[in-house]
């Protein structure tokens, strides 16, 4: 279920708050109860996603130090929802204000006004990437249950820029923001320990609700599912992932088939665009259809790839959470196989 | 809202029906009153994707004539749900009695016995391509709707086994089906005539919606908006799209900015991989776990690419029907821009 | 979750059709797989809610033979939607020339048409108590996996015309049919077999589901749960249900404490108000506002409370369902109560 | 849509909190954009819920201030979501020792164990009537944007302890309060100004989703639209509402005909059941099973009826004003009536 601001049919989040609001947050529906949870546990997740962490991401700072508002009860969840909050410290307001009736190209400046006829102009409210850290946090809470049943989820950059060695990464990412730009890149997701069996055909293909959940993140421009493009290129002859006792013997699949999981490693990847705020001049208008120029000024991330790593994370454990809780349901109730096969 | 047989929020479709079944079909719900709809205006969406239209698609040969049970009076769409009904002809069910207990590989029968512990071997079941015709007659209504609002999805195939040039396409097709093999190939979407303003974020952006949507066919391997995985490996002063008072200068974006139609063509592509059901000797098991190995025959496409290019259309007008009547909501409250500007 | 004609979150119904449109039906979805299910297990639930039965009940005659298109495989559910169908027979549409742009008191007529702007005039369209017959196969569906747990729901009359005397509802009946009148009638629920746990706290209470489920019944206009509007005239000392090792001493609560079931039998109450069609000159008016007197003719119930009782079962039953889907997802993650007692 | 701790489709709020934990709140998503709104609109209804404001209601004192987290910027809705946050202040949670592992008759503390594993046991936690300040504070929003239209709900006790003169009320109250005991009550709600045309049939009646969202007060036991129990004692001669040009010429229906409002005003009762906190010797049972037995002291309501008002108000309205943002979408899609009509 992806509607407005909520994500998740059993496992579901709402999220909320504006880039320079007086907070950010989440609320955690259908956690189950008697899972040990703290801020603590939280807090590693939005670090890892924090601004102001290394010369190479934005020198916003903000310590992004997560509450637990409900839901928890000497140290357990309760199977109430968790109300997650994130305060927000160091708004510059003032730094914005010649956004006010300014378009920045590459952001959603304009398609915001065009759909409410009203914008908080302020780091781009709502739009801004600000927004993620609420992912997080709720993510944090999906991949601590994920935990307990053995599933996890490790993402990583696999390309910088069109390069795909590692040792240049930060090479790609210095050289763009000397220059007052900004690098792309593609990240890829390994989802370990999932069993087989989860995920809803049709609609509720756990490669449909991975790709929905992945191309939500702002920024994020193409997504592939194992084989993905190249799988286009290839013969059925190769792509078909044979069977043995022993396992399947290669996972062009990606861990997927038919939109439910095999048991294999569930590999995605995805492709995240330059960052759009740059130093450089250009073209845009303003919001009374002005021609104008504009330098974006600020405090930007030169490649936004690496802060998105671990929100696709989240994002990939709320999918797998959500799936997992469906699944659950069905071991009341599924055909005993045995009994089926003999 | 992307639930199990449910797709979309406010204009919804729930499909039905096994491969080898009585009949499959779908109910929409939420469709405006007062459209003009007949089934001789859905049939040519379903015509389009019939097998047997070309020796490049199977043999199989199924009129899929589409029947309107209920929701329309006198010509006109009530308001109420429209029931699709498309029933079963050819079904040669012994054609699959070879497959009762062995799975194919690169098809879904493991993995749907792992999820339920029961399943209808006979052509997929629930996992064939044959699901999609409920999908293609209700995305015609969706369709037909978009139509009185001047928004028209156009798909097309632009790659066959990693070759762009249409020439060739045949060709290509043809060679792997006569080595028993089978071929991917790629496909593109452009959607004209959408206005700014639909997609809603943060979970329900326009791309992550139509990522969902095509994703959820089966063999759709990647997505990709606008500059896709190329756009990774751009400068962001080359990605984004600069603005003047004529319009945006270029369509990076794919006309889709933080998950808000933008005014310009919306442009998606899908990888979709090789057909996996090939004449070629496979190594596979046995529901009990035992080796096997299997020659898929039967009447297959060698190129399934070519027959998902209407489901992708019907997916892309089911998201695109869905955003518009969201967006319809806001007109009666929409702050009046003028006012606000001046 | 209640959308328009879907109804349920993990059990979930969508049900389409006219009174005098081709067919009805209904399409179930979330059905457990391996349930044994065969069209002759449904059809009972059916018979008991058909026309014609009695001389009690309008004499419209229906068989009202229920298909089963999809879901089921060698009398097992699949987890796949079943598609219920019933098609129309005896549709005589001349009989409501007369309706064509006239509003009858106490139908949905007006409403209607002041919502869509056009409306299916024949029998009342989609407001026609004809459309229930797509909840009682549905209903019968999720019957049919809830006594595999144990559970069921037994409505009966309990009331006609406000009088508590079974022996003379009948004359209560034949008394009003005779004057072209018809009576109102009072409809008890009893579920048993019900464990402790089931709904969901706060807006997915159990009898929150229930009273939607049940007020969403055409004639339809009250609820009660356990001490209902008495309770409301009790004091605390009385109502409240003392605990005993045995178990609770009383049911005032009617087996749901905090929307949550207590494992006592449910007991539920619902008004129903007499047919509105009756055979006596009213005042009325036409589609452009006229003055008109109507006297409507044709097959009516003259108590249709008698034949809600099978759908008000189904409907209940459909919650039952829902909820104890939705319970059974936590039996995995549930924390041991005997750890946490001890 | 009725979801766990999500009420609405169009209009949604997700509330969160227990009696005794750090803060309760609400996200309101869905709001319209360019609404004003501040904390100062809201609060009012806060403060006609709020504990603390006469001799007849619990003496424990909340100041219920309202935070607005997020969606306001300027003073206007940005139609992003509403986070409202209520910090808990006087939270004596020494007061529940004796609770710890005790059931009070009439509470949810034992359903609330036996569905969960686990139970903050202060106040009640989740199923404290604390919780729907949270709703309050929402449906404020709600009650704010539904003004724009000219819509209004007003609930008022209209019977107490089965007494229906409002002289007396009060000194209902005190009686039972004098003697350690409480008293139910029965509340009207009229809601005036609602347009013809809002609700969905079939299970989107506009008296359904009133059923629901008011039976999941905690405590509430009935509900009548319109005649209500009263309308199963009569005729249909007597029940339907005769129409002539000037409107309808009674309104047994409610406001409400098939599931859609009517234009006439809306008129639901409920019953609310005293409240279950005593202080009179009650038995009951320990988490282990035990015997044992309780007189639950601290600070409480005599006659919770009084504070479920502002509540019921506060539901309605969200009720309402999601049916509202539904019909406005067929603004742009419903047939022109004049075309049709002539």
């Amino acid at each position: 279920m992806v509607t407005l601001n909520t994500f998740g049919r059993s496992f579901r989040i709402t999220t909320f708050g504006e880039s320079h609001g007086t907070a950010i947050g989440a609320v955690v529906d259908g956690c189950p109860p008697g899972v040990f949870l703290s801020p603590a546990d939280i807090q590693p997740f939005l670090d890892r996603r924090r601004p102001g962490s290394s010369d190479l991401v934005t020198p916003r700072r903000e310590s992004d130090l997560v509450e637990i508002l409900s839901g928890v009860f000497e140290g357990q969840t309760l199977g109430t929802p968790i109300a997650l909050l994130i305060k927000s410290e160091t708004a510059r307001s003032s730094d914005y204000d010649q956004l006010r009736d300014l378009y920045r190209p590459g952001h959603a400046d304009r398609t915001y006004y065009e759909k409410y006829g009203i914008r908080d102009h302020r780091g781009g409210g709502r739009s801004s990437g600000r927004e993620t850290a609420g992912r997080v946090a709720a993510g944090a809470v999906a991949s601590i249950c994920l935990k307990t049943r053995g599933i996890s989820v490790i993402g990583k950059i696999i390309e910088i820029h069109g390069n795909c060695d590692p040792a240049t990464f930060e090479h790609e990412i210095r050289d763009a923001r000397d220059r007052g730009d900004s690098v792309g890149g593609v990240i890829s997701l390994t989802i370990t320990g999932c069993p087989a069996g989860l995920g809803d055909p049709v609609f509720g293909k756990l490669d449909a609700l991975l790709a929905a959940a992945l191309m939500s993140i702002g920024g994020v421009k193409g997504i592939e599912i194992g084989s993905g493009f190249a799988g286009a290129r290839m013969y059925g002859s190769e792509h078909n992932d044979p069977m043995s006792p022993e396992g399947y013997l290669s996972n062009n699949a990606g861990g997927i088939l038919g939109g439910i999981s095999s048991g294999q490693d569930i590999l995605v990847r995805l492709a995240v665009k330059p960052t759009p705020s740059i130093c450089i001049l250009q073209s845009t208008i303003d919001q009374s259809g002005n021609p104008r120029s504009i330098v974006v000024g600020g405090r930007h991330d030169p490649c936004i790839a690496l802060r998105i790593v671990p929100v696709a994370e989240a994002m990939a454990a709320l999918v797998l959470m959500d799936a997992l809780l469906e699944q659950d349901t069905y071991a009341a109730w599924k055909p005993n196989r045995t009994g089926t096969d003999n």
